[in-house]
């Protein structure tokens, strides 16, 4: 590979706003695509994106910002998508410009509602994106450490173990350590599967339940996670790897996550539409419950999944939260 | 196995309060030895243990309560030794009762400081105990929780099945659920190496790593225990259950741990003497640091264990925390 490809950064949220940093110590150019041109001008005058890790100081002779998602895609070769799973269909409708031969990183932790499918999957069915040109970006990393710039570990996941370390290279710097991996589905249903975790510890703590059962929670939601994906993609893996493992309980154990909240309120009482309404954000495992239950409802032999189902049955069949952890209590151990 | 077993439990600490509330909910009798006799006494008037969990209110008709323990050892068929690893041997040597035939349960996370043992091992080398007659109780659990009757699980481990379920059975009530296990070895270690973790994840937080760092090093904290373990006792074990990584987890990231509160003072600059003077009780990872890192250099091939060597260089070799955690992130991934 040429040793002056393009990154691009598609989103404008924490995440990208992360990533944006990241590659910012290592590239002298980096194109920023969001949409909203307010934002654009704010980081081309003040230098700090004004609605996320505003904190953050650019260098802004290194950014090529854009509101034209074609722009961001026609001028690079590396494409980082770091735009919510909820959102991404609606963006990519508006390509004019081919992704043919771009290499395609997902930072996106969910699953494109329209589709049913994981981001790396999405690229590969909807664009004939060859595997080997997919990859993912993959914590345990809070952006907002990012920000702080607190020491965080990230793996880099594609079939090409090149453009992992390509990747993973000019994410590298002194407060990121990368690591690579040839996991692509696993470590992004990983990613996706925890927002669920998240989700049944918000209802847990919500409901009353304490640390000696969060523990169980999570102690139970690994090997839960573990089963599930071995059933999706059957090969070897230590789940209990950072990306895997370590990112369950970066967003489990934070009271920061926007699952683990949006959990929380329903396990306090509010009905999920209330919930939904009073976030100003989605939370991804909202969907990522719906896709993950009916995936694992299509197998022949489906998973032993009895969180993913409880958050499930809560979410989409209306029942009362006590009642379902209740009895998902008496299936944990 | 006769019905009226007696019971006994040893110690006066919290984890003790917590045990014996437990079996006063199954049990009309249980022996309680504990070298305090005001505690006793304020016990046997006020039905509250005035030092721990003082919340829990006792039925003191079904407590024998006594500051001989030889009365307790004597008049009970099962002990459950609670009292910290550190003081285990002097309360030990008061014994003028035998031990045979006794079923000994123990509920100490640690190691005997002057035989270097886990306690099974101990009372199995030191006082002829066959193994069948030897067990470990285990959480994920603060005792803490236990008071507030919170749900937790208990892992109950012993060679012997049958003697492993009429202590769950005992133990078990609405707020406790119990589980069986074979691993006694396996178990205790994984009890006494997570106070480890935890002391490496307070002086992590004390020099000011985040909640991604504290993610990794638990991450590779249990791999690094699964490696421990499996070196000291190979045995069929899922590392991932709650009795190791949720044990791992409750304490790694509890704040109000004691060894995680001790690495803490270290990491943000105490000695090693004065962060032991500043606690009123011992962190009894400092003990099992040692014995852990000895056995693991005893053997011809040691497992790899970054994070545990770290640590006994910070508390035993006087090296500098900083120094040796940035090392140990690049032993991390």
């Amino acid at each position: 590979m040429g040793k002056n490809l393009q990154f691009a950064v598609l989103g404008g949220g924490s995440w990208a706003t992360a990533i944006v940093k990241m590659l910012t110590e290592n590239l002298d150019q980096v194109y920023w695509y969001m949409r909203n041109e307010d934002a654009i001008n704010h980081i081309k005058t003040q230098k700090h994106n004004p609605n996320y890790l505003s904190s953050v100081e650019f260098n802004t002779d290194k950014l090529n910002l854009t509101s034209d998602i074609n722009t961001a895609v026609k001028n690079a070769d590396v494409l980082i998508f770091a735009i919510p799973s909820a959102f991404l269909n609606t963006e990519l409708s508006q390509l004019s410009e081919s992704l043919k031969d771009k290499i395609i990183f997902s930072a996106i932790k969910g699953i494109v509602p329209e589709t049913g499918l994981i981001v790396g999957e999405h690229f590969h069915e909807k664009y004939d994106i060859p595997f080997e040109n997919i990859g993912v970006i993959t914590g345990p990393c809070h952006a907002e450490e990012v920000a702080l710039e607190r020491l965080s570990y990230l793996t880099i996941a594609c079939a090409d173990k090149h453009k992992a370390q390509l990747v993973a290279k000019n994410l590298s710097s002194e407060y990121i350590k990368t690591k690579i991996s040839d996991d692509i589905i696993g470590t992004e249903y990983a990613a996706m599967l925890k927002n669920i975790y998240a989700i049944a510890a918000g209802i847990a703590h919500g409901l009353g339940y304490g640390d000696n059962f969060q523990s169980v929670l999570m102690s139970n939601a690994i090997r839960e996670m573990k089963r599930f994906i071995k059933r999706v993609h059957h090969m070897k893996r230590n789940i209990n790897n950072s990306a895997y493992l370590g990112d369950l309980l970066v967003t489990g154990y934070s009271v920061f996550s926007r699952n683990r909240m949006f959990g929380n309120m329903i396990g306090k009482g509010y009905t999920v539409k209330s919930a939904m309404m009073e976030m100003s954000m989605v939370a991804e495992g909202y969907y990522a419950t719906k896709s993950a239950y009916i995936l694992n409802e299509k197998h022949k032999k489906k998973s032993k999944t009895p969180i993913l189902n409880a958050v499930y049955e809560v979410l989409y069949e209306n029942k009362n939260a006590k009642t379902v952890f209740q009895k998902l209590t008496d299936k944990l151990d």
